[in-house]
């Protein structure tokens, strides 16, 4: 599992400071998390293939998450893509870019499906063989979601040894993956767990942004891997948090505790701020692994 | 009168090369022409102060010569602009913004005006004491208008010394400047062109982009000074030019040398090049003072 961040800063896209937009590698899937304006360039410059970004997830069309998706969606027309893009966002989207494809007499050459989201509670948006999505239903200004991103269990490993030795056919090899047993050349059961061992453990990951404290997302996101959480302000600024309907980076941090997060990752910073170090230093102060995201920086949680 | 060039080129924002969006600083207005994604970053790349920009005009609506459009707008208000701002576009220009606005439960906190354009004859959008703006009706695949921006006549200068030996009082110093012949101290009258020398002659930019070939603009914009004229391709695709609606840059240098242009500026180029020198050669075989346009160039015309 990898993220890379393309832009994690509040409000307006400035000289040096991205808005919100992330990509996600999990399990072979590559999904777009929000798209502020610019956000097919800093996939250009991080040498993202457009190609692989197959679903893109927006948490809600304040413009600072969503004004570079009808600009993605117009170049990977022009890029003649073909794959189909699967776009999920709240209810609007859809009719938002229409209206610029049709006023430009547009339209693209590749399958584009919208999923509206209007629900309150946490569903699930996408489920394969691979992973799973679920809404995160969030409370700030407007209707708003974050993601949780689950990993299905990893197949288990051959241990190629034990299995050479306990005598089984090719042909049975992928049944042992998926955790059964099987009949070796001999015609005798062998017990799955003497020829294979576990996969590597499935992954989780929480996207919650923009968002006020609640703790009614802690039963959702219970035990995730990682959580990204917004934190648009510090503690001196506490007070414009319920105002504006954001976060601080303690509450960010109150929440990863609660949930039993592995790691906590800050973003969605207020550009007010001289430097990211006190965002860090006021989270640690109630949990311990926190990392602060920054523009171009990529995790990897393999 | 100054030119700023924010972006150049055709299709989409790359890694390296910006849509269209320039700004003109004419007679002390600073008005934004087209506005590709990311404009609002290079105008703060610039240094431009965006209270400066109190009118924006459109050429059309496809998405590399406006998406930037609406994240500039509400990063005015973000910014606590008070400033009134007149949008001038396409019809659609207001339906688009507007229902990006209402998703995000938002508006403006200055005054925000629309004035759509649907004529397909040229006609006066905007005047003052300063200057005037024409449309210039353009060909291209959807409706779309060039730009005409004309100084009006600066205000002859005294010839300071000839107007103290004149004996002319302070107070009518405005009424020379304005070409008024003026009494003296002494009740005589005196012929203004004894007491004043000419103003700077007055400046003129045409912006045509996007447009096929298209004759028809000649007389609009005759013996302009400035002259940028889109130049999508070169002459190995010279047979792209009339099916995509684009022009060649022979094609612009036709346009400046039948127009009696000054100078012509070429841009929106096409990506598919590895440089522009070739523009600028194939222009001057037709047209002898050609500039190329190129992202983040200031052009001083005064």
């Amino acid at each position: 599992m990898k993220l890379s961040i393309l832009g994690c800063y509040s409000a307006t896209p400035r000289a040096m400071t991205n808005t919100t937009s992330q990509v996600l590698e999990i399990n072979n899937h590559m999904f777009l998390i929000d798209c502020g304006e610019g956000t097919q360039v800093h996939l250009r410059r991080h040498k993202i293939k457009f190609n692989r970004i197959k679903r893109i997830f927006i948490s809600h069309l304040h413009g600072d998450h969503f004004f570079g998706l009808v600009g993605l969606i117009s170049t990977f027309r022009l890029l003649t893509r073909e794959a189909d893009l699967h776009i999920y966002g709240p209810k609007g989207i859809k009719e938002v870019v229409t209206l610029q494809m049709k006023l430009a007499d547009s339209w693209t050459n590749y399958n584009l499906y919208f999923h509206e989201l209007t629900s309150k509670e946490s569903e699930l948006i996408y489920e394969d063989d691979k992973v799973e999505v679920h809404t995160i239903p969030l409370e700030h200004r407007i209707y708003t979601n974050g993601y949780l991103f689950k990993e299905k269990e990893h197949e288990r490993k051959l241990d190629i040894n034990a299995v050479e030795e306990a005598n089984i056919n090719v042909a049975y090899f992928r049944k042992l993956k998926q955790g059964f047993d099987v009949e070796n050349e001999d015609g005798v059961l062998i017990d799955n767990k003497l020829v294979t061992k576990p996969g590597t453990k499935a992954k989780s990951y929480a996207f919650c942004s923009d968002t006020v404290y609640k703790e009614d997302i802690v039963p959702i996101i219970k035990d995730v891997d990682v959580l990204y959480h917004e934190s648009t302000f510090l503690e001196e600024h506490a007070h414009l948090a319920p105002r504006t309907k954001h976060s601080t980076a303690k509450e960010a941090a109150k929440i990863a505790k609660k949930a039993n997060a592995g790691t906590l990752l800050l973003g969605h910073y207020s550009t007010r701020y001289g430097g990211l170090k006190p965002f860090k230093e006021e989270a640690e102060a109630v949990f311990s692994n926190v990392e602060l995201c920054e523009d171009g920086k990529t995790f990897d949680f393999s």
